[in-house]
């Protein structure tokens, strides 16, 4: 029987914390971190996250902008908009909803963001820093959520196997780029497999650590793992409530129940990686704010 | 007995090409691609490889622009340097060769290039580029080099394993950010392994594809590697001669004998990766060139 990692347990610790360093800095500045969240057209899914992301800032003392434009909104007004977000000194992180309208250039959009502010950290810049290991970017909230519940299951993660399964940008790529580092807390021997691979569980049956970004229901099963195994599920799948089908679900990409039996450690979906999400946002912004004022 | 990989006659080939190239492009726009490359004190071995590459340049018809500065030279004057050449037009790729003297910012340098001329690929946002698999970015000279001698050795790489043994920022981490993305020329599975390891032995046995670049001879024995392996050795090593202790002999991180046994390709050195690094220099310039005069 695995230990249950707490996602929400502790983000809301997380939060916590930073509640506390923003009212502190306040005191200092007479200021607090701003996020402006611009949101381009009426998709109800990016709608709800954006309103998700404003509240968590509240709750943690930052001011939060949102910027709400209709979907037909021509480029180069997105553009005067991010160059004066860019521009104001409150604002010390920029975060533009993804997906975009398909007439905008989503990836002009992200390379406009000045890279200081970028705190969802998908500028080529931030991107580039995670590889280089260069502690000075920002890393993308997701992967870095992760991070830090393995960071807590396991202290020392010298020379362990991680193993990735996804190689998206958003989690894939960076979460690879990240635990490889020479670092205290990485220096794992990384391997990212993907649908390409004849056979996925020759990898992770090797696992140590397990990070499954698939996107799909029940990608990882029992015998797909070895015992002691330390699992993070990132998949956010909702699929027809088994019990009753008129009902949804919301599960990961792992089959829980029979992983969780052999895992040493696993993370709950929900609970587990998706709350951890925005208070890395959060962390991110407190971040831009202190380079801002205090240049590190 | 495997295939011997023929860096020095690829890199010769690659070569004529872009000098043919060079020609073609002289006559529509009247003007060539041009390399700067810029030295700051008087290591001999720095020296050499600015005083090759100006040459590469010159075989190919390039422009060829050297700068050397004095040891003692003030950051703010190799920085008013790079400005200088990047706003120059006839400027198309800049090169600062590293390392700079113990009293320069190197990455504050590297951060000053423009992108668009960093054919060096150490720019963060060109980096980031690799990881994200955007073609408009740069990739860095030896990587790229192993690349194209992976792809003419092994025309299909979907799923196949590719093991890089090191992970430097000039080598191993780029190396597996360009071999894991979604493309028809790379698509492996790609594990990073380092001396973080207990026993790299496991992972090295494993690979269908094996580059190693760990700085240290005989890093890589027979019994490490898989019967059919294809092995891109980067070690660059200068070892008394075996014969006559007088002497020094190149080898690579790869002990040669005992692994060419079990190996179906393999890399020489020298000639096998070296060659490759400056024809990929001198492609990156003239894809610079094409970007500054054509978009594209």
């Amino acid at each position: 029987m695995a230990m249950i990692i707490d996602g929400k347990q502790i983000a809301s610790e997380i939060r916590e914390e930073i509640k506390s360093e923003a009212a502190a800095l306040k005191e200092r500045y007479g200021a607090v971190p701003g996020l402006a969240v611009v949101l381009v057209g009426d998709d109800p899914a990016s709608a709800v996250y954006v309103r998700n992301k404003g509240r968590a800032c509240e709750e943690v003392g930052f001011a939060s902008f949102q910027h709400t434009l209709p979907a037909g909104t021509p480029m180069r007004e997105l553009v005067s908009l991010v160059d004066e977000l860019n521009a104001r000194s409150d604002v010390d992180g920029i975060l533009v909803q993804l997906p975009l309208p398909g007439h905008m250039d989503e990836s002009a959009i992200i390379d406009r963001i000045d890279p200081g502010k970028d705190v969802d950290a998908f500028h080529p810049a931030n991107v580039g820093k995670i590889l280089i290991g260069d502690e000075k970017g920002f890393l993308p909230c997701t992967p870095q959520g992760c991070k830090v519940l393995i960071n807590r299951a396991v202290p020392d993660l010298k020379g362990r196997h991680l193993v990735v399964v996804g190689r998206s940008n958003i989690v894939g790529k960076p979460m690879a780029a990240m635990m490889l580092q020479k670092k205290k807390d990485a220096d794992c021997v990384v391997t990212v497999c993907h649908t390409a691979a004849p056979d996925i569980s020759y990898y992770t049956r090797q696992a140590d650590i397990l990070v499954v970004a698939a996107g799909r229901p029940n990608t990882i099963t029992g015998p797909m793992v070895k015992e002691g195994v330390v699992v993070i599920d990132v998949g956010m799948n909702r699929i027809a409530h088994p019990d009753d089908p008129s009902k949804t679900k919301l599960v990961g990409d792992v089959k829980f129940d029979e992983v969780e039996k052999l895992a040493s450690a696993i993370t709950p979906v929900p609970g587990g990686v998706g709350p951890m999400t925005i208070a890395m946002l959060l962390s991110n912004t407190l971040k831009a704010f202190r380079m801002h004022r205090e240049g590190s």
